[in-house]
């Protein structure tokens, strides 16, 4: 077993979830798996991409199950990559591709580090992988998946996806995941039309403008009536553990930030436009009143948000405009307890293993199906660390990247781990 | 010469000018010109399409130019068209193609009877022809054109670009144009960023979304300060003539307008969003913080407004927000006197070969380089009728098409305009 070679093959197979591709990547890994030892299949439940499940069991007293996804965000914009997403190249100590960072390299350091342990007879914990393929696509099948595969994920503790190093430098551990509500607004008139008559018709891009000036104000707060009503704003103590290097966040961003944004982060739910269009966007110009134009918008939900409400006062809203709502996620949030076996442990092994203190957010400032794992699953120790990627690591960008030798020291990190909660 | 085959072998050739075609059109044209006996040439002053020029001196005391253009608009959305806009087809006693309308239909149909007359010498004026191959992205090369060829343009009545039947069915004369103002709006940060970060970072189609807010109110009102300074309100003599079908015209148009819709069409000036564009506009999700977005505008602007003055007012507004204002097109707009020759010949002619009441518009809703010619050319008589097209004719739209009936009952009104007017 080659380490980067069979993480560079891995990172070759396009598992964009969004274009429907993922099937290749999954049977890479049941092989994988299979060709080290590991018993594994592929579950295809109601899910378009299929589970992979593997299980490696020593017979002790404790199981870990360790879910990563396989699928990867859109590449788009391509022409801003130096090099093709789908051919991994190191430089400088880094290695790019897509995915290196969210979610393929933790998923293949974590196996990597797993099969050569039990290999060496040194695993004193059961293991069950599970590996999903639409979770950057809302993870839309998880509840059902979790529900009909409730007995075989049975575990004493859930390894989230990976989270490697913050903005500082520090390990970051992470008890939770914010929600996720993503929506396509819609708004369209009968056909385009010649810009001169702008004065007697409607004008669908002007009508979703209006719109989504309401939704949210310059200050970042969304003005959805009732939005903020079930939000649980961080303890004191929750917040103790938010250090982070702003300027070191400045410069992975390419952006100012202020300076309490790490409780920012963490805190507060968003209303994000990821995405608009309408009428001729070619070169040059064209005089003319498009008759068809939408937004994509992310809400990041936190705890305890609920998805479904938020989608409700949306609509209401949304119907009185005649504004079309098409959803493509919804993710509730989570956070599990600072103090739990889990938590400690992860928060033991980061020290001993990096030398510094770990930082520790209460929830994720990104999302993730953490919340239906814990609660389907029965289950209040979930969180997440040992993971590859940095805060200049580009995920969901161009030119995705992790340093080399962050790769290695995860695996480090899940071995120390692994010794203290067996 | 067979009428429709010449025009449909016209309408073939793609003269999309902001594609930067239209010299194969222009060819076309002069070839056409003299293989009936009419003294042509291109011009190339310092346009990328070519002018073509042509001229029959039957050494008449009195000359009139006839202006239109052979460029076209973008076709995008192709999936929205019936038939290949580059492939002229009759139906339903239509022809559909693109240009049909605006403004190879009309050009053609006048150039044909022209030549009929003159052939027949039954012409009793001079004839200038002048064809512009920019018209669609704005003329930015006419002001130059008109000021070195003055003399040869030197003419005693200027016929505008073509005017059919309005929405209620009566040939339509047009004394004036509006002007117009054509602004791409740009906002940028360094790189795309993963919508986690969006509590703490700028989004640049937000940023647009803000600043767009605030140019424009619901009800059409463009915000910008002094915007409506210089705006010469309608007469009560001007707005006499503003008949029109309602219903029709909202048939025409798949959407409802206002009762005083004319009115409204001719008085009011405007800020329309032609197109915007910024992020993921892909199938499905992706949650990103875009790093580019742009909006595209074009405000229309009525006598007296300067699109120079009003640019101005909008730059100093935009550099505050730190967003680029990219200009493709300024045009200032103009009016001629309704009690003029030729207002008077093309109002009679009308009422004679129509046998109904035109409608008379102080200036059209549209826009056309009217201004430089009757500035530059020392010219007070540019007026504008006789054109192919009519409200349903989906011009800068998708099916473009025009009525086959009234590509020759133009050239009857060409005929007896041209008998009052010598």
């Amino acid at each position: 077993m080659d380490y980067l070679d069979d993480l560079f093959e891995f990172l070759k197979i396009d598992t964009t979830s969004a274009k429907g591709k993922g099937e290749e990547g999954a049977k890479y890994l049941v092989d994988y798996m299979k060709s080290n030892g590991i018993d594994a299949r592929l579950i295809r439940d109601k899910s378009r991409n299929p589970y992979v499940y593997g299980e490696i069991n020593v017979k002790a007293n404790k199981t870990l199950l360790v879910y990563n996804h396989y699928d990867v965000q859109p590449v788009e914009p391509l022409d801003k990559w130096n090099s093709d997403p789908f051919k991994p190249k190191e430089k400088d100590g880094k290695i790019f591709a897509r995915g290196v960072g969210d979610d393929k390299g933790t998923l293949m350091a974590r196996l990597q580090k797993i099969i050569s342990l039990y290999k060496e007879n040194k695993l004193k914990i059961n293991i069950k992988f599970i590996y999903e393929g639409e979770e950057e696509i809302g993870s839309p099948n998880i509840v059902s998946f979790l529900n009909n595969y409730r007995d075989l994920l049975k575990s004493n503790y859930i390894l989230w996806e990976g989270s490697g190093r913050g903005p500082d430098g520090s390990p970051e551990i992470v008890l939770g995941v914010k929600g996720l509500l993503y929506v396509e607004l819609r708004a369209s008139t009968e056909k385009d039309l010649h810009s001169m008559y702008a004065p007697i018709v409607q004008n669908p891009v002007w009508k979703l403008v209006y719109f989504i000036n309401n939704l949210r104000d310059q200050s970042g707060k969304v003005k959805i009536e009732g939005f903020y009503d079930d939000v649980k704003w961080l303890t004191e103590e929750e917040t103790r553990y938010l250090k982070a290097d702003k300027e070191e966040m400045e410069k992975a961003l390419g952006q100012n930030v202020p300076d309490n944004f790490m409780k920012k982060l963490v805190e507060e739910p968003t209303c994000n436009i990821a995405g608009i269009f309408g009428g001729y966007t070619g070169e040059g110009s064209k005089t003319v009143i498009p008759s068809y134009a939408f937004v994509k918008i992310d809400f990041r939900l936190v705890p305890n948000q609920d998805p479904e409400k938020i989608l409700t006062k949306l609509k209401s809203i949304a119907d009185k405009e005649n504004i079309e709502v098409v959803v493509y996620g919804k993710v509730k949030p989570y956070r599990t307890s600072i103090s739990s076996e889990i938590s400690k442990a992860l928060i033991q092994s980061a020290k001993e293993v990096y030398k510094i203190d770990p930082v520790v957010l209460p929830n994720s400032p990104g999302t993730g199906p953490m919340e239906s794992f814990a609660n389907i699953l029965n289950n209040n120790q979930v969180a997440d660390g040992i993971g590859v990627d940095n805060a200049g690591s580009n995920i969901h960008s161009f030119n995705e990247n992790i340093f080399k030798d962050d790769y290695f020291k995860a695996m480090d990190w899940l071995q120390s781990f692994l010794e203290k909660i067996s």
